[in-house]
């Protein structure tokens, strides 16, 4: 070959190479454009929260649901829908809790506290005791046999001080998780947990504990972050003892589903899921957690299907149950794609809050995070800069282990906790060119990993 | 000099070049924490919108604001604290808008209007005549004698599908500000606008609007997105007439103040200003537009003095007067600095909400922007990232023919426009922890440039 052959080639390689990344821009800038002028994803969730409303596992709401997302599906014309049978945990908290402090000088005071789940309930005669502080988890490990007979309020505290929230909340939240246990290894009757949350207020936020096994079984409430520091102030000045009351309790398992929605692929088999968790706690009409993130899964689909775009593998939109207390939907997905050979080639979930997009996070093969990285390019323009950070989503992650690439829409953090696990999680909490914005980042990032395969 | 002793010198610089860096780097890190930690701006701004209220200048309200500010600087104990006599106009709203729309087949229908500031009003026999619509301004000049003797209804759009939401803005108001001006050229009677933001809802929003010497001046009122889609519709079908009432009114203009707190330079006698403006429009109140502002740049002053930072140059937190119907105290604060001699180094304005901060703009000579740009490692890991786009402020523009460099907190704009010029604009608006990021921000902004001066 000659050389100026060579350069010819050479250059007509260029220029394709560059109208294959004009295509994607152009692709991308569409499917914003799209989200952002004739979106759904926002009077969708308005219906997820207001018509279905909070939907923990087990109960009619996650039932309402499952329905409500199914039809929806349906009504877009994705190939398929159907929902996926999955055993599912069955906790209620029954009738409102009580917390009542006494205190000598101030006499008798009731909190606003709320069970967390998972907790086993007092029944109507409560546990009535002296309250000791652990200021942490290490405290409480250090106070041991002190703790003996008494209801342990853990005052542990996110760090407001961290940019990175869920980092500080991943700091604090093994006193939600495993603080009855700790403090029943030591003969206590019940916890309080200060609420984890960075904000300073009134609002007890719930969210699942777990029992060790071989550990006595002990009720434990979250009290708001004011709250505790009310508590704890009180505490420092001399004794105060408590009554919790809790009837919550856990029954049979009972049968709900994953609910999926299919557009099928024209060259492969292979599969690419996104989606959010579709169950939520039992206050507040779990819109950040995770109607978003169910809502923009089912959008990211629709928006590639009405821009006319015909994928490679088959897409799957998919609302997972029971990621707040148990993971059932997540572990039982994987189950199911590993037993039929569906080879996942990646999947992506929102799950933290439908707020202003950030970038992405990614698990998994290092040439396949830098693929994902050289995608950020494409969102330049929409406001999107942080590809670099690992993470995925709970409800993906048992499919790691079948080498499917995780994928987690980043949005920034700094509103979430004011809202998590809340009855403040509430529709009117989330703005719609965010969600929008969102919902618009996961169907470009579908279509690029589609388009690429993650391969160079 | 030996080469080993070069080696060593230059070895020397770099350490103490390093050190320096990770001194700064620390400083911003002490700021953010600080703000994040035991911030006052949340706080301050609750008082400023629910004591204060919304401070049209010339309002009882921006006197109290002014009041609110002086006093909160010298409890703070800044050096000095004083106001800066400006004359502002001095526009009144008056009793409520009516707009009533009248067509054959639905009849009469009232709609939510506000009118235009600086609009004149109508008085109480107001206009009736029918309604013609200009799809935008340039459709206005096409229509041009066809106008004459009717109320025109100026439907132009914020696109929504712009991720850039100040651009898209901009994109639209001219319509508010010369719409009047340009119907009036070729006779009209009166005008509607639609109101300037991307949402689609209920609410309309004010702002200000200039007549053009010369020409006749018309009343002016805004209506929703929702009511300006239903008027065009209206308006496709068939004729549409109206009735427009204001009772607004330009009363002669009036003293008012810009607010002034002074932390003293150990180094230099020149200054750096920042702050935002004080004034807001009569509804709501100025939370966003520019409550948060303000508190922000008074919150930059006291970071620095409670982490017990000593400046080089002057630092002044300033509360300019009249931005919204005006800007008389923008350049009354310029023409003071020439014409004592005050040399203003920099200038930085918070005037875009109270959002999450993703960067700072600036305008100026080019190598100090390149000096700001390389200050963006000190905000990685605090989230923001965009250093690169020109802006300012607008009441800090006058400054800038003496040579001062301007920065503006960039925060990000997909929220913006729900609240801009309504009723809405109130403090629940508002985040906590995204207006301290930006307030830290700032001090971290005016540290920077304190210690360098914006040189190498």
């Amino acid at each position: 070959m000659k050389i100026p052959n060579l350069l010819q080639l050479i250059i007509l390689c260029f220029i394709s190479l560059r109208l294959t990344g004009q295509d994607h821009q152009d692709k991308v800038n569409q499917l914003f454009k799209k989200a952002l002028s004739d979106g759904h994803v926002y009077s969708n969730l308005e219906v997820l929260c207001k018509e279905v409303g909070n939907r923990l596992s087990g109960s009619p709401g996650a039932a309402a649901a499952v329905e409500y997302t199914r039809a929806l599906m349906s009504d877009y014309g994705f190939d398929s829908v159907w929902l996926q049978p999955v055993m599912v945990p069955n906790w209620k908290r029954g009738k409102k809790e009580i917390l009542r402090i006494n205190q000598s000088v101030m006499g008798s005071m009731e909190l606003n506290a709320l069970a967390l789940g998972n907790a086993i309930g007092t029944g109507p005669d409560g546990i009535a005791a002296d309250v000791i502080i652990a200021k942490d988890m290490d405290h409480l490990e250090e106070l041991g046999k002190q703790v003996e007979a008494k209801i342990v309020f853990i005052n542990g505290k996110a760090d407001p001080t961290m940019y990175q929230t869920f980092r500080a909340y991943g700091g604090a939240v093994l006193q939600r998780a495993y603080g009855a246990s700790e403090a029943a290894k030591y003969g206590a009757r019940a916890v309080i947990i200060r609420s984890i949350t960075q904000s300073q207020d009134d609002i007890p936020h719930t969210g699942s504990l777990r029992y060790k096994a071989n550990m006595p079984r002990i009720t434990a409430v979250a009290i708001s972050t004011n709250d505790a520091d009310m508590l704890s102030s009180l505490l420092s000045k001399g004794k105060v003892s408590a009554y919790v009351e809790t009837h919550c309790e856990m029954k049979p398992d009972v049968l709900s589903y994953n609910v999926i929605g299919q557009i099928n692929g024209q060259e492969s088999d292979d599969y690419i899921a996104v989606g959010g968790h579709l169950d939520s706690w039992d206050v507040g009409e779990g819109a950040h957690d995770d109607g978003t993130g169910c809502m923009q899964g089912i959008e990211a689909l629709r928006l590639l299907k009405e821009t006319g775009y015909k994928p490679k593998r088959n897409l799957r939109a998919v609302m997972w149950m029971n990621e707040e207390n148990g993971l059932a939907g997540g572990r039982e997905y994987a189950r199911v794609a590993e037993s039929l050979g569906e080879k996942h080639l990646a999947a992506m979930e929102s799950d933290r809050g439908g707020f202003l997009p950030i970038g992405f996070t990614s698990t998994g093969d290092e040439s396949r995070q830098n693929i994902l990285q050289s995608f950020k390019k494409y969102f330049h323009s929409w406001g999107l800069h942080d590809f670099e950070k690992p993470g995925g989503g709970a409800d993906i992650g048992p499919l790691a282990q079948q080498g499917t690439f995780l994928v987690g829409l980043l949005p920034d953090g700094q509103r979430y906790f004011r809202y998590h696990h809340t009855p403040e999680d509430i529709f009117e909490a989330v703005d719609r060119r965010e969600l929008e914005m969102g919902a618009a980042a996961m169907a470009s990032m579908l279509y690029l990993i589609d388009q690429t395969g993650l391969e160079e």
